[in-house]
């Protein structure tokens, strides 16, 4: 078949992207370089491209980094080759970048989500490490591809080329959305609120080997997503000589301990799961003072956005309360969020077709429950809300270590299979006899 | 007076030297420059100089950092001017230094001790500090001295010179003894266990600005030093994604915050006054994984020796118990410890007749309560075990901001104080008319 | 309708026979009373009637009483009527009672379950409340029928009544079980040990408005019984004057508020619903002095057994380390457990089928999640497990306050639908044109 | 010599009270029975005596039982043979009783202070305990005299009688006081609100075998008292259904047990000593219900008023803020409160005199320090106020058991310590070559 063998002749480049990313990770909200290569591709094919507050409100992103977090990631983008004009226009932390082909012919609006952030991890730099003994191992300390969004972006560009090949044998309209910080939640809200969502009557996201741990397996449909919030909280106390005057001291890391075990406290729900994690704390300055600060970054999960409200507004009151019980002051922020979503079952049929027909593919499962957390759900809510479909594909794949573990490796083979499979659900939805506009037929 | 006038001669030399240490600060067993410039003044002036083993036990030593460290701040110490062939001597963290006039005439033996390494802050930056102002602020990020430790050094240096000068006239041993890392109690058993001690009639330590804040007061004798325990502990657990597989974690995080949290707890002991407190806390690597891992620097103290095993006792039954509660595993470690100490009342009529013929002297004080610890004990306990006397003498000055804050601030009349008083003292010891072995005549 | 008229016959025994139960509620393993009148009843109707350990298991009984409080609760039954030969008979806690039936003829066995035990309440007294104003309220100070099992026991006799007089026409073997001590999960798998669910190929239990509050509405299957464990905690430290001598104790109050904050704090499963109570807790003689005795009673639960496996096999190390931590003894015991359970789904058909026959239901629903625990579900298991067919029905009723609330009341309309549905369940089972033995057809 | 013999001539009735008193304990604001011999006991050897509000101010009392207590122990106490008449005039808890002797004759007023309240234990009940072997156990549960105030009690009525038959040869005014409710801190103050410690020159109070464990060793004066506060709980929450719904609940055991381990935690004061203890806790209604109810009691100590009202106002705090982080409403009341005090060394010399008159008196130590807490520190404080002189002696007794043990048991020859010691102390103050009015003369 035609499409496969596209793919495979670009085999090489999806391999060699992916594996640049994987050399220049960059966390959220500062992957420079790597929205500059996006875009600077997409022109390329021939794109519409779209990036500063075009593709992501700028008011509605979370968590973003200190402003000086972010001038040293520009600096480093353009210094490891990402082009200076790009950069440019990405200041400030706009690093979403959205490519559209118009096809000027009626019919529906596809939109494809790739993203593109890294993980804080440090990468494991042992020999057994493939990366490593390959030569493409992260150069970035504290910075690692350790969630696969690199083989996400390189996906991305493989459907871009081949899809752009054939715009003229279209209808409707493509929409790529290259997705800044997904890790947190806090990138995708940004894009929906900048409208890429609105409209669209087929959407597409996709993981690779998340649950799905065998090559030629295909997951249809996602549901079980967790909605979930992510809180930041700083005490702030008051240091005193913990052997001469301890009792003027306010214990900020007293606090956040207490908050810590209060918080895993919460009551579990009668109405579904929820989850809570207090995953990283960090108080006082040294031993013999009575700590004065403290800062905790936490989450809460749910089932379903109610059960996930639960969560968050215990979580809140015990952040508050647990400040005046050892009398410190409290600041926390909310940096990241997301509802909970079920993909669309509709979808299940033409995703099982189209996956039949490739050879790789040895299995099609209907649906799987994901247990986690992404902020795709942003983009699906909204279609789903407009009377769209959207789902989130698994594309399976052996791993050498779990999702965010320093010794994370995929299979690379699996990058052809989500390439043709977006490509062949892109033609089946957009192609001369496709499917229609699904808000008119639905 | 002569030696007053001499001491006023130096001022100028003081208070450079001080601001010098003050530019440079070095932590516990990394003072490879400011031991190397001691080393270097002693040798210049005649004494006969000991580092290395020969002037702190190495198997003594606690809280000696990790020999990457180590290489680091005698490399830094050598840029920053050090001679290299001291720093040779000193490397592997043996940054004591201990200066010797042996008179040959029979007669007591008086140590000195001066304590110079600095602490783990980074000073104030703002201008109305006056370091900030006048050029001496700290160079060294998260190091400064905040505890008056670099007017220890340099009241040393300057007692050094001025007894000197007058080796001839006087009778029996001068020890001065350079101390580092007595923050976190960790240098002073090292030299006592190198025999610096052994055989000491009278014995002087002392402090700037602690307790009393008021220029020209003198304390002749502090008591009430609290026995110490400086213990690191790490917990170890196993890391799990928190949304999907939160029970397969083993949570480091919440079995510090509980050890915290029950540590603080320790009962109060009919018996006298304890201490205790988790300083530092740093848990965790991500918001969305269960923490594997955390640390934590805590300190007992007590009243009495008694008193403070009592809480080491309890603090080790808490932290091993605490790992079990959470099935991590868990490594703790004594990184530095003091037992209590009186000084010797029978100083109080010397220390008072010389501090009386000095005219910056307003107010001599008996005797105070520490409330707080101090490696010097291991050299009080020492001397007095032998049957010499010993006490630790407060020097008065107000502050700008108390000890370990990062606005510490002392007024430097008070080094002409230290060293003037230092010097009688030890022509009262060991002068013509001196006082005869302590040992002998008591 | 012949059997609708029956029913409707003895509708004033059944209340009548309810209310004396409620009047004389007993707990867990001292339903002398209760028992004694049931055994009596099913005697005269001509049931071969089994009490002792040919009822009930003495060894597999769970959280059984002390002594003495069996001997007075005795004594108190035959003084409130009972017969003493049947309580000499149920002595020590053996108050199961079970009435069988064998028609001898070849079919199949029916077992129809009826709880008996009343909650550790005291009733409310208060005039605006049903029983108090009709007379019937409680005579036992701290026993109370709070959860409907007084019109179990009632509606169990209504059927034994009604099968009593068809048993001619039947074929194969009815097994009534009167089940002491449902509450804490201890009883039902006493009877099973004793055999009285081998060799069942229908069983049927239920409840009186749990989770549906319609008079009218029947649910047919019962599935999401949560697995459950009850466990009972004694700390034990050592008192000392909490002003004088505070470290000589060794704090049982302390360790039992510990252990409820960490027992609290068990990690959520990915793998379903988990639950944990620390229901009580009794700690301390005086204000004075350091607690030297704790006690706790908690419960945990799982979606499945497993679940409550993870769930009981933390609790437990929780509860042994926290005594560890600190340093007092501990003793806990299992006093109750229960594994998971689903209802046969074969079974609606025939529950649907009967209950549309009887003009009082309005609806029949199919299957509901109990989300709660009930040992009712050892008798389910057993019954599956060797190829029978068992379900747990729901009989509607509104409440006038929650199961185990002082207020709670039902409406007594419900006994005849209950009585009703049981009977014609059991004909339909056993009856000449009968279902057959389920083992044998299935 | 003349007093020792009449006190050992009376030993035989001193034995015989204490034992009466033993074998019917009540504890603080029910001593009908006791207070009630005591009356009629002063009132026979012409004492006048005040009862109801002028013995006690009735609204400065703290900590009385619920009427219907008082009522039941009226009621006992008339039973057990109180005396109607005074039973009815003590009745609503107020049980002090003022017996005086007013001379007529110019001279000083000593003030003479005996506790009579026993404390809220069940008395062991083995052969090896003297009391039971001897017949003079506790007839009544959960009340003891464990603390030795039935010896207290026996003492001032032998004090009483030995005094009234000199009375004609005494200046000045006795007022003897026997106080209710010392255990708790709750009756002092009421009796000092009432006006009998003002205008007394000389106080004695004093304790039987506290601290001192010899037979025959007398302590002249104790001082370091601690200041104390005991405060009462109830945190009030939401009843749930722990399986079912937990989380509808508003869990008030956790919010105990969360206040019990922060309120162990407050930080220790440089200061000096402080106290905490959260003697009981009682929370909870069932295993599998969240529970709604939980009741502390709690104290605080201070070796100065001040450090007291650190840890009161730390422990407020706690307790209400608590609350908050377990969303439950906190009632908390203070029922009980005693500042600090020390004895005035002057009287050192008088007793250290009378003391050394007596046989059995081995040796008299000048001062001790209680380390724990009595009410009497509102009568001294008073005296001294207003420049009297007041002590707290102590009567050296070796013990079975420690103070509020269920085995407590003191040697009963202390009684004739007690009571020779208080009568020839009274007849140096007041006999005719007495010491004059101490306001007068110093």
């Amino acid at each position: 078949m035609d499409i496969s063998r596209e793919v495979l002749g670009i085999k090489g480049k999806l391999i060699q992207r992916r594996r640049d990313f994987h050399m220049y990770p960059e966390s959220g909200w500062v992957e420079y370089r790597t929205a500059a290569i996006v875009a600077e591709e997409l022109s390329k094919w021939g794109y519409t491209v779209y990036v500063r507050e075009e593709a992501c409100k700028s008011a509605s992103r979370m968590g973003v980094p200190h402003p000086e977090v972010l001038r040293y990631h520009e600096n480093r983008a353009i210094h490891e080759g990402a082009d200076p004009i790009w950069v440019e226009q990405m200041k400030d932390g706009h690093t979403a970048v959205v490519g559209v082909i118009r096809t000027g012919k009626p019919g529906p609006v596809i939109a494809l989500r790739f993203d593109i952030d890294s993980n804080d991890l440090t990468e494991c730099a042992s020999d057994d490490h493939r990366p490593v003994r390959e030569g493409f191992a992260s150069r970035h300390p504290e910075m690692m591809h350790a969630c696969g969004h690199d083989g996400h972006a390189a996906i991305g560009l493989g459907v871009a080329e081949l899809l752009a090949k054939r715009k003229d044998r279209l209808v409707g309209e493509i929409r790529l959305l290259f997705q800044p910080a997904e890790e947190g939640s806090r990138g995708a809200k940004a894009m929906v609120d900048a409208g890429w969502l609105d409209g669209v009557d087929y959407f597409f996201g996709g993981h690779i080997a998340f649950k799905s741990k065998t090559l030629g397996e295909v997951v249809a449909t996602v549901g079980g997503f967790l909605a979930t919030t992510k809180i930041n909280v700083v005490y702030t106390g008051k240091a005193a000589h913990a052997g001469a005057a301890p009792e003027e001291g306010r214990n900020a890391l007293l606090a956040a301990a207490s908050a810590a075990l209060h918080l895993n406290g919460i009551s579990r729900h009668g109405g579904g799961a929820t989850r809570i994690n207090v995953g990283t704390l960090k108080a006082g300055s040294g031993r013999n003072v009575v700590a004065d600060k403290a800062v905790m970054e936490l989450e809460t999960r749910g089932e379903t956005t109610e059960l996930n409200g639960y969560m968050k507004s215990e979580a809140i009151r015990i952040i508050e309360h647990v400040a005046q019980l050892h009398d410190v002051s409290c600041q926390w922020e909310v940096v990241g969020e997301a509802p909970g979503a079920e993909s669309s079952s509709g979808l299940v049929p033409i995703v099982r077709q189209e996956a039949e027909k490739m050879s790789h593919v040895k299995a099609v499962i209907p649906r799987m429950d994901l247990g986690g957390s992404e902020d795709v759900v942003y983009m699906m809510n909204r279609v789903q809300e407009q009377g769209g479909q959207a789902t989130y594909l698994l594309f399976g794949s052996p791993l050498k270590d779990g999702h965010h573990q320093v010794r994370f490796d995929f299979d690379e083979e699996v990058l052809l299979i989500g390439t043709e499979l977006l490509v062949r659900l892109t033609l089946v939805c957009l192609g001369a006899g496709g499917m229609g506009r699904k808000r008119d037929i639905d």
